[in-house]
C-alpha cells in the first residue's frame, strides 16, 4: 500500500469507530453536529496511533478506539476553535462551521461532550489492561488541558494584544502546545499500549509536530482556498507573528525539512518496522491541505 | 460533628486539592478563571465522595482526587452554561460569572480546561488500584457527555423553541441528565473506589438528585437572590416548565420529601454508617441556597 491509500484506510477504520460509538443517540441537534464535526479531515493523529501500535505488533483492532479519541479530542478543538469568541470561523474543511450550520450554544456543548466522548474511548476494553488505558487517559488529559493545548491556545489569544509579536521562542512554545502535545501523545500511544518504551517516537513526534506546523503556516501564505478547505492569508492579515514572517518562506520551508530529517532519524531504532511513519513525516511537509 | 461542619470540614480538603492541581500552572487568564471557577459552592458533589468512601472504610485521603475531580467537572459545566449563548447569566454564587469578569474565549477554554483536569485527577494513583480508576473515568464519562449531564443541557435548549411545554416525564428525564448523572457518580464512586456492589448508592442518588432539582424549582419561586447567589424567578420569567409549575408548590415540596424518604430507605443496607449522607439528602430540601 502507498502513504495515501494507507491513511486513507485507516481514516476508513476510525470513522467506523466514531460512528459506532454514536450509534443509538438521541437524534439531537448535539448529536447531529457531533457526527458532522467528526467528519473529514486527513485523520493524521488517528493514522499515529494506528502505525504506532503496529510498529509494536499491535493489530488495528486493539488500537482504534485510541485512534478514534484522539480525532474526537482534536474534533472538539476545532469546533471550539472556530466559535465566534475564539477565531471566528465560518468555514472548516470546505464545509460551514457548526456555529454557522446550528447555533454556538449546539456548539459549545458539541465540543464539550466531544472531548468527554475522548476519554469515554479510552476505556474500552479492547485496548488492553487497565493499567495502560489509564495511562492513555493520564496522557491526553495531560496533552490536551492547560498546560498542554488550552495553553498553547490561551497563549495564542494572549498574543492578539500582547504590546510585541512573538519571538521564535514563544511560538514554539505556543505550538507545542496547540498543535505539538496531542500529535506527541498519538504518535507515543502505541507504545503506551504495548507497555514500551516511548523515547523514540517522542522525539519524532516532537519534531514532526513543530514540522506540521511550520507547513501550516506556509500553507497560509501559499496554499489554496479550495484544496485547504479554510480561508488562507489569514495570519498575514491579522498581523500574526508566524513561523514564516518570523523566518521567512525560504528559511521556513528549510526549517520543515531539517525537522523530518529529525524525526526520521529518530525511528531508526525500529528499522523499516517505521516506513509508514516515516511516509507521515514526509506526507506533512508535501500536503497541499 | 454536625452535616454543616462535615460539609464545610470536606469543602476545605476538596478547595486544597484543587488548589494543589493548579499550583506550578502558567499565571495566564484561563489558569486564573479556572481557580475563580473552583472557588466555593457547597461541595455537595464532593461530600458525596467522600462520604460514600468513607462508607466502605476509604480514608479521604485516598478519595479526595475524585471528590476534586467532580468538582472540576461541576465547575465547568456551570461556567459554560453561563455563556451568553447558553443561560447568559452574570451572577454566580454571588460573584461575576467568568465570561463577565474575563472574556467569553477565556470562559470557553477555562470551561475546557476544568472538563480535562476532572479526567486528569482521576488518574492520581492514590485512588488506588487501576482498574477501579479506570471505572470511575468511564463512569465520570458515561455521567457527562451526551447521554448524561450534555444530554440533558440539550434537552434544556430544546425546550426552549418546543410548541408545548415540557411534561413531567420529559422534565424528569432531562434532569436525569442535566444534575442527576453527577449527583449519581458522586455517590457511587466510594463504592467503584473500594470495589463494592454500587446498587444501594445508586438507588439513594437518583431519589436524592431529583430532590435537589425540585428543591432548586422551588428556591427560583420562593428563595432570597442574597442567599442563593444568583438571580431568582427566572424560570416563571422565561415561561419555562418546572417540577413547581407541573406540580405546583405544595406538591412539589411533597414530592421532595417522599424522594428524600426514598433516599433514605435505600441506605438501610449501610446501617449507622450512613449517617452522613442521610443527613446530606435532609439538608438538599431544607437548603437556603
Amino acid at each position: 500500500m502507498t502513504f495515501p491509500e494507507l491513511l486513507k484506510a485507516d481514516a476508513a477504520q476510525v470513522q467506523a469507530r466514531l460512528d459506532a460509538a454514536l450509534a443509538g443517540h438521541d437524534d439531537l441537534p448535539v448529536v447531529q453536529a457531533m457526527r458532522y464535526a467528526l467528519q473529514g479531515g486527513k485523520r493524521l493523529r488517528a493514522f499515529l496511533v494506528l502505525e504506532s501500535a503496529r510498529l509494536h505488533g499491535i493489530a488495528p483492532d486493539q488500537a482504534i478506539s485510541a485512534a478514534a479519541a484522539v480525532e474526537a479530542l482534536h474534533a472538539y478543538s476545532l469546533v471550539h476553535d472556530d466559535l465566534p469568541c475564539m477565531d471566528d470561523d465560518d468555514l472548516r474543511r470546505g464545509l460551514p462551521t457548526v456555529h454557522v450550520k446550528w447555533d454556538e450554544a449546539t456548539a459549545v456543548l458539541a465540543g464539550d461532550a466531544l472531548q468527554t466522548l475522548a476519554f469515554e474511548l479510552l476505556c474500552d476494553p479492547a485496548l488492553g489492561p487497565a493499567d495502560r488505558r489509564l495511562a492513555l487517559v493520564a496522557g491526553l488529559a495531560r496533552a490536551s488541558g492547560a498546560q498542554g493545548m488550552v495553553l498553547g491556545q490561551a497563549l495564542d489569544i494572549a498574543a492578539e494584544t500582547a504590546p510585541a509579536p512573538l519571538t521564535l521562542a514563544e511560538i514554539t512554545r505556543l505550538q507545542a502546545g496547540k498543535t505539538g502535545a496531542l500529535i506527541c501523545w498519538s504518535a507515543e500511544a502505541g507504545a503506551l499500549l504495548a507497555g514500551a518504551d516511548p523515547a523514540p517516537l517522542r522525539a519524532y513526534a516532537r519534531a514532526l509536530g513543530l514540522a506540521f506546523q511550520i507547513a501550516d503556516d506556509i500553507l497560509d501564505v501559499e496554499g489554496d482556498e479550495a484544496a485547504t478547505g479554510k480561508r488562507v492569508g489569514k495570519d498575514a492579515e491579522a498581523g500574526k507573528a508566524t513561523f514564516v514572517s518570523l523566518l521567512g518562506l525560504d528559511q521556513a520551508k528549510a526549517r520543515a525539512e531539517a525537522l523530518i530529517a529529525e524525526a526520521e532519524a529518530a525511528l531508526l531504532p525500529y528499522g523499516d518496522r517505521a516506513q509508514a511513519l516515516i511516509a507521515a513525516a514526509r506526507f506533512v511537509i508535501s500536503r497541499q491541505s
